[in-house]
């Protein structure tokens, strides 16, 4: 038995980005940037008025100056002349300064009369102005590679001129059910059987990390039917197995992808819930078997199919987003392996994150994984804590898993 | 002027949940169920063995009891008859327990001798059994309504036997971006113009949050071009517009809408960035119009857009999600209107979240707001506060904002 960093670190080992492909700004939020994204211009492009007001010539527009308004610029329609002394020109929020002006008298601070105003608070060079490239200029790194893209991010690369997004293609993962008692949702349940629920929890997992889930037809308890299974998922960036991970004489997926050629890596963690997690590769296809159970597959994702998700969707962060808890109940020292309790979060009257964990961990128990609000993380041979303690916490609602 | 809490109830108010529809269980993730999911069937469905080992009858099964091996049943093999005194069926976990056992002795208790084994540990009535419906009974409620799906959820009503889900429809919104001066990314910008970022910001917002935008094409700053704007997003849920929302000479959309009928609710908020904001209604299509400036949009977006699209989609709650954060920086006293700062965030050692705000706060840098972690909220008048003070704050790269 390997420990889960070690674990993690052999199936992130030799694993690539997924390639690039281009896509429209329109289509890229959440997807992950495979090259920075430069301003194609700056912005704002000229120097522009930050309020509605008046382009003047500042040692010119004095308390109690008298200005000849000479014209009017709306965004978008520049005034092409040059403010002379005694002149302004009427400006509106993001309308670029005529030239001549070096300051902007905002219109609260004038009064009209006719084609006349009296400037009433002195002006002063810059005052009200953005200038050119305040915000970016054209060269500027706007994004940086590697960046799941945010809605903020789409509004940037738009004001940097970018109809189209260099992102990595989203990482394909087929997904193989394998067991001679499971059926799918709404067809004819086997005698004995039970409905797959694995396949489609993952499916929707890789989706919720931005990836193209690919579900094959469950594969029967047969090595051929196995190793067809592992044909289907050519193209994949990773095949995903659940069930039969184990050496039972009923755990087949081992024997039937060696059929195709795997290499196996390793089948054992010593981890909690979920020990017997497979790695290995079949030629270029690397292969990830979780456990059947339901809670242990999982779990198990959270912890090497979200690290392998993270890696071929091209971010450089790969491990399953940790923060910090306080124990809202005692918990009992740990064994040798690694535990993962599902357990409530909530926040506290001072803003504190409180877990509990459940008190049953039965891994059969997939309504309580479902109610869960995250993981506690348990050392191996951690020694009991008591409630208050400091623990680390895997959120699982916020990440839509 | 209104609070901002005031006109988030005012753009709730009446606003309802969108009607239902079916989607297949592998569509489901992120969508909001429009009714309780309960279970169709038991899980497990009979009593069924959780390990590798032997169907016993316990009084049977003592230490050194010696029993013969009558059948093999793997998982979704069920072995058809009844377990009688002095026999045993070799058992696999998920199992079904044959008639007449009661008790599960693992593979590791037991030696083999040919056909018979002999019991190394004592069975105990029960054990290692998982009962029939000790996860969920058929009936048992596995989701409740207004849920947003994550992945567990989908796993949890696939093994509850569903494979279609009523969930609420996307809300649709419809997002009208106004000015001369803008172009769409890639087209000819016109003198003095800019690339419109408002509306694929907030189509990014739309789906990060679940929702599906309708990008309308620009309208010119001309009443009937507004109105028309209008008109196309008729069947929409929601009509966002950005910019012209104030009533400046060339801030036209309050007129080109209160042409198509508008009832005008509010349009001002004492909030900063961002207090040229409006609300009303054209019939039954409910009208948010954002301002012009993208930091001022987003923000209002966060604070207004958010909560509609909450309720559209059919969520309880419908708050932008805060969480308590301490300042790495100190804050000046603020004036009348609640302020919203960009701030970096970062977890201090002791997994305390930190939150600096940006020594710039101009609502015209683009890239500083799509660089924040979040918002901190400033309520209006509140007073300075020293670096350490809690503050809340809402968290925008975590929701893909």
């Amino acid at each position: 038995m390997i420990s889960v960093a070690e674990a993690r670190a052999r199936v992130l080992d030799q694993l690539p980005a997924a390639p690039r492909e281009i896509v429209a700004l329109a289509e890229a939020w959440g997807r992950v940037t495979a090259a920075p994204v430069l301003a194609r211009l700056s912005q704002p492009p000229s120097d522009v008025s930050a309020m509605d007001g008046f382009a003047v010539r500042a040692a010119d527009a004095g308390l109690g100056a008298r200005l000849e308004v000479v014209g009017n610029a709306p965004a978008g329609h520049p005034w092409p002349g040059t403010v002379q002394a005694g002149q302004t020109v009427r400006l509106f929020t993001g309308s670029v300064l005529p030239q001549g002006a070096d300051a902007v008298v905002i219109q609260e601070d004038t009064t009209a009369d006719g084609n006349f105003i009296t400037v009433t608070e002195a002006a002063t060079p810059g005052r009200h102005i953005r200038r050119a490239g305040q915000d970016f200029a054209a060269g500027n790194p706007l994004i940086p590679a590697g960046r799941r893209l945010t809605a903020r991010d789409i509004g940037l690369a738009a004001a940097g001129n970018h109809p189209w997004l260099a992102v990595h293609r989203r990482p394909r993962i087929a997904i193989l059910a394998t067991g001679d008692e499971i059926a799918l949702p709404g067809e004819p349940i086997p005698p004995g059987g039970i409905v797959s629920s694995n396949a489609h929890a993952l499916a929707a997992f890789v989706r919720a990390l931005g990836g193209e889930p690919i579900v094959l037809p469950i594969a029967l308890d047969d090595l051929e039917a196995i190793g067809a299974g592992a044909d289907a998922a050519r193209g994949a960036d990773l095949l995903v197995t659940t069930g039969g991970a184990s050496v039972g004489a009923h755990d087949l997926v081992q024997a039937g992808l060696a059929q195709r050629g795997m290499a196996l890596d390793f089948w054992k963690i010593a981890m909690r819930p979920g020990k017997p997690l497979m790695h290995g590769r079949i030629g270029g296809l690397p292969v990830l078997g979780l456990p059947g159970n339901p809670v242990s597959a999982l779990v198990c994702a959270v912890l090497f199919l979200l690290p392998a998700l993270a890696r071929l969707s091209g971010l450089p962060d790969t491990a399953p987003p940790e923060v910090t808890a306080t124990l809202g109940a005692p918990l009992p020292a740990n064994d040798h392996r690694a535990d993962h309790l599902r357990a409530t979060l909530h926040e506290s009257a001072d803003g504190t994150l409180v877990a509990t964990a459940f008190q049953r961990q039965d891994s059969a128990m997939l309504r309580l994984m479902a109610q869960a609000g995250g993981l506690i993380l348990r050392a191996p041979n951690a020694p009991a804590a008591q409630a208050g303690a400091p623990v680390q916490v895997i959120r699982l609602e916020s990440l839509g898993l």
